[in-house]
């Protein structure tokens, strides 16, 4: 069962948003209203059910009400977060050639690239444009919008670097966490600091809150590596073995290429020095990696950094509500274990 | 021979995009580099002369300059234009899948599409960083920050409309001005506002400025759509009929479009009514639209936002300098007849 905080703040989240994005059924917002899971392909509207979780603005949210006792304050950024996470998804699925996005056809595929491109482009306009409404204190409002666009560089600069792995031989573990804590960390560390900044005046909450935020994006993505391997179909809704088939230098494959030896290794250069994987050689690979425990490496990887967050939280100095505390500590133990 | 203006502040420009983009010649901030015409492909530092005539940072000089006597104090929202157009650059050769910009491969063309992606969206980032720095006070830093945000978001809705009116049929005049007052106008608007705004406290003189913007980013286009046809290949590196090729419906075919008869309207129709256009057909479009003066038409539209433009800042309340209002009005003829 997801924690509660995920349905806690859902309709402030859905109202920011909706206040966010303009409502023309056709055009160009249409796109935007269809990716967000709001319309259906010719505008009609749809009961939702196909949006995600929306982690960002969720822990965003909770932070900010574990320091001050109330979210609405920090809505805009909130739905910022959510924005960018979506303009970062519209151009990832463009990226990586993908059809289908929480069981739905992709913009890209429906409109195509180009179109797919510039929807994309607007829906990050729209963050930004959101960062500086609402009524906080102007000081507060040009800081948090100071860490959300440098939060943004980072997602893009790892977004770069992932692509760019694919490619390169020697990736190493330093490499592996470098891009990572860029492309999904930064975004999910940012949340966490904004939150607190909007909740609190106390620079050292703000700092142990975005430590917190550090760890559980490197716990996030590497969990989410695992299931990008071994992910159950019905659940992620992609097939077993898909990021071997990409070729992506995901933690288990980082850990497979620096520890095999003998056939293991042989069968690794070929499928990762070969220009494409075929289905004989993905079906090799989830063999080597599961032999080595390339699972188990990345899961106690994705325990470790777990209980980094949880520790840094439990520092007695942060003044963290018991229940915003009990909270968070629930959030990141289900991400550590979830599923989909 | 360009005004001066155009020289005059590209040290300081320069130096402060020079601040902004990291300096490491691989990787991708080497493409940035590159796309900057800083540096050859794999990195080499290049004798510049590649790049672009930097007309909206030279706006948001001039303007600040005619207004307060100094530049320099603009100088990080002057290289945030340049930066934000350069993106859109990017990105735009991906959309049109062109293979040349400013006489050398596109970043696309050397790097593969899914690179240019995320280095013209790292290029954005470092543009939305930009806005905030500098020793600007702070209302005007958050003022000038929305008006950016507010002139990239509507370039990005004209440049959707641009690729939606491609493919629909029946665009008017009407709704060709307002795609592009959105795709170039808003940031030739955005560029002489923000330069007003940090050159003088009176808001009466921001909205004339703003007001001559807006009429010179119309004329711009138009001109700019002239030399999409008609221009020459020599002068502006693109082959002479190449916006009838991509059947972009710039202004001289809206104006055939709403004005053919008989034979002239079938060979439009035919036209813009297949899916392909062949090289015959861009031929006989060729034709059409001289026959029908379509070339004047479009440069009489040129001439009148011109004339606006130069009749708003002839308004006697603007306080513009007699230097920086000759300046203005070089720059605005210079651009109403330029050929490339």
């Amino acid at each position: 069962m997801p924690p509660e905080a995920f349905d806690r703040y859902r309709e402030t989240l859905d109202t920011a948003l909706k206040s966010l994005v303009p409502g023309s059924p056709e055009g160009l917002y249409g796109l935007l209203r269809y990716h967000l899971g709001w319309a259906g392909p010719d505008g009609e509207p749809t009961a939702g059910g196909s949006r995600g979780k929306a982690l960002r603005p969720t822990l965003c949210f909770l932070v900010c009400e574990a320091l001050s006792g109330e979210w609405s304050q920090v809505a805009n950024q909130a739905a910022t977060l959510e924005l960018i996470h979506n303009f970062t998804l519209i151009h990832d699925d463009i990226q990586d050639h993908d059809l289908e996005r929480r069981g739905r056809p992709t913009v890209w595929s429906i409109w195509g690239v180009e179109k797919g491109l510039w929807a994309g482009n607007v829906m990050r306009s729209l963050a930004d444009r959101a960062m500086t409404l609402g009524s906080l204190p102007v000081p507060k409002t040009v800081r948090a919008s100071e860490l959300l666009t440098q939060a943004y560089l980072e997602t893009m600069e790892g977004q770069y670097m992932d692509l760019e792995f694919e490619t390169r031989a020697g990736i190493g573990t330093e490499d592996y966490i470098a891009m990572i804590s860029r492309k999904t960390g930064a975004l999910i560390r940012c949340a966490m600091e904004v939150g607190a900044l909007v909740g609190t005046d106390d620079e050292d909450t703000v700092r142990i809150l975005r430590d917190c935020g550090a760890h559980l994006g490197l716990a996030f993505q590497v969990r989410d590596d695992i299931l990008g391997i071994w992910g159950d179909e019905a659940a992620t809704g992609k097939a077993t073995g898909n990021d071997i088939r990409r070729k992506k230098k995901s933690f288990p494959v980082v850990y497979g290429l620096a520890n095999a030896a003998g056939s293991a290794r042989r069968v690794l250069d070929a499928a990762y020095g070969a220009s494409e994987v075929d289905e004989a050689q993905v079906a090799d690979v989830l063999d080597v990696l599961a032999t080595m425990g390339a699972d188990r490496e990345a899961q106690a990887l994705v325990d470790e950094h777990s209980q980094q967050a949880l520790a840094v939280l439990a520092r007695e100095e942060a003044p963290i509500s018991p229940w915003g505390r009990r909270q968070l500590e629930d959030l990141v133990q289900f991400l550590a274990y979830r599923d989909r």
